[in-house]
């Protein structure tokens, strides 16, 4: 049995809190917040406190607060040599105070409130400082994923800012469906399982084989069409450099 | 039982073809294909033919060839007045040769020879030029789908634009990510689940209101690491221009 302590209650605190609850490898001993109402609703199923020195003796403290908040209470903690994780994809390890034995539990995926995640789905990426640390976060992480993967810092970033790509961008390239689609007065929700089988496919096939369209065939006439039909300059330039960048990225192997 | 003539051999086709022939409302009289050898697999569930002047009578036509090939293959047809469609979404119905009743038969989804397809979940788009076939083709589209919807032609070239968007240009920033990680050793395959969870929160979620990151959170921090992080020009422009494009539209609401 695995004990922890929580620090923080945004999505990714609430949402391991509650992956680690469901684990009959995890005891959550304690619960966090600096602010203590938004956590007071768990205060009948576990210890909570927005004391840090109330906090109790555990395992694994992990902190999943806000990028900008981690340094700071790291170093509030008043406790040494136990080990401190964060949750974040973009902080060094290093940012935690050097007072404990430090390390990275980052869960790869996108966090709501409201949307309920299979969380034995999930990716956690994990990077310890001290090398007799590293099995007890990986039984943590086991404990609760099927997906557990050690990385160094370099990967953590990388696999970071690949997700921005994927996630933030993406959603970015729905927006502009979005913009397009209702400037016609034709329903965005038409594009919905297309959305989804685009998703799907690239779960079996690389992006480089899934690909088709006007720009990998280099389809100069419906290109185009394309673009005397975008009004938006801002769409036009999004319309141009992703085609660029597909052209760019399948004629190198036409050679 | 409405009876159609399929021609052409390509990924549309033979998803359509499977469709119909699961549905006890359509009979696949014959099927066309300049070059016959595409589907003589075929011939002992359907009429096969590559000769334009055997074609069997029907109620429906159906030019599921590529974009360039429609015009001719509609001049080609050795009769008139009958019903034609074709099933693109950026070629005009006018480019149906008008001896001919025509119309535009739309499934909006992305097909390709492995992947199966759940047809009552594609949405197909439909046009007619004369009022009176429109009953005829939606009952036709609602034999194999659950969601079939009347368009226009602006709106049919605008979903055909915005579907480039989600699908080519999604597909090329699971590329440009696939390249990132590949760079620094780490898998793509973290990625995945991140992937087809930005998807599905699109199914229920406004783009606008699903969106996260450091662009929309103007988290000057981050993207000045990440833009440091890139190496390739190229995926710079990319992240410049999609960060750009996130502030402007999450801007314009804050004021």
């Amino acid at each position: 049995m695995i004990s922890v302590v929580i620090l923080g209650a945004g999505n990714v605190a609430h949402h391991l809190y509650k992956a680690f609850v469901s684990s009959e490898h995890v005891n959550v001993k304690q619960w966090y917040n600096r602010n203590i109402s938004a956590i007071t609703s768990f205060k009948d199923e576990v210890k909570i406190t927005d004391d840090v020195s109330q906090l109790v003796e555990a395992d694994i403290y992990i902190i999943a607060v806000s990028d900008d908040g981690i340094a700071e209470l790291s170093q509030k903690l008043p406790f040494e040599d136990r080990f401190i994780v964060h949750t974040s994809g973009s902080v060094s390890a290093y940012d935690l105070d050097m007072k404990n034995r430090r390390g990275v539990f980052y869960p790869l995926q996108t966090f709501s409130k409201s949307a309920n995640i299979d969380f034995s789905q999930v990716p956690v990426c994990i990077e310890t400082l001290m090398r007799k640390d590293h099995a007890l976060l990986k039984s943590l992480a086991e404990s609760i994923t099927q997906i557990t993967k050690r990385i160094n810092s370099d990967q953590r970033a990388a696999l970071h800012l690949a997700a921005v790509f994927v996630n933030n961008f993406t959603n970015q390239l729905y927006r502009v469906a979005h913009e397009i689609t209702e400037s016609q007065g034709a329903e965005f929700d038409l594009l919905k399982p297309l959305i989804l089988e685009t998703a799907l496919k690239i779960q079996d096939l690389s992006p480089f084989k899934a690909q088709t369209g006007p720009a990998k065939r280099n389809d100069k006439k419906t290109i185009k069409r394309h673009l005397k039909l975008l009004d938006n300059e801002h769409h036009k330039d999004l319309y141009k450099l992703l085609t660029a960048s597909i052209k760019n990225t399948h004629d190198q192997y036409k050679l």
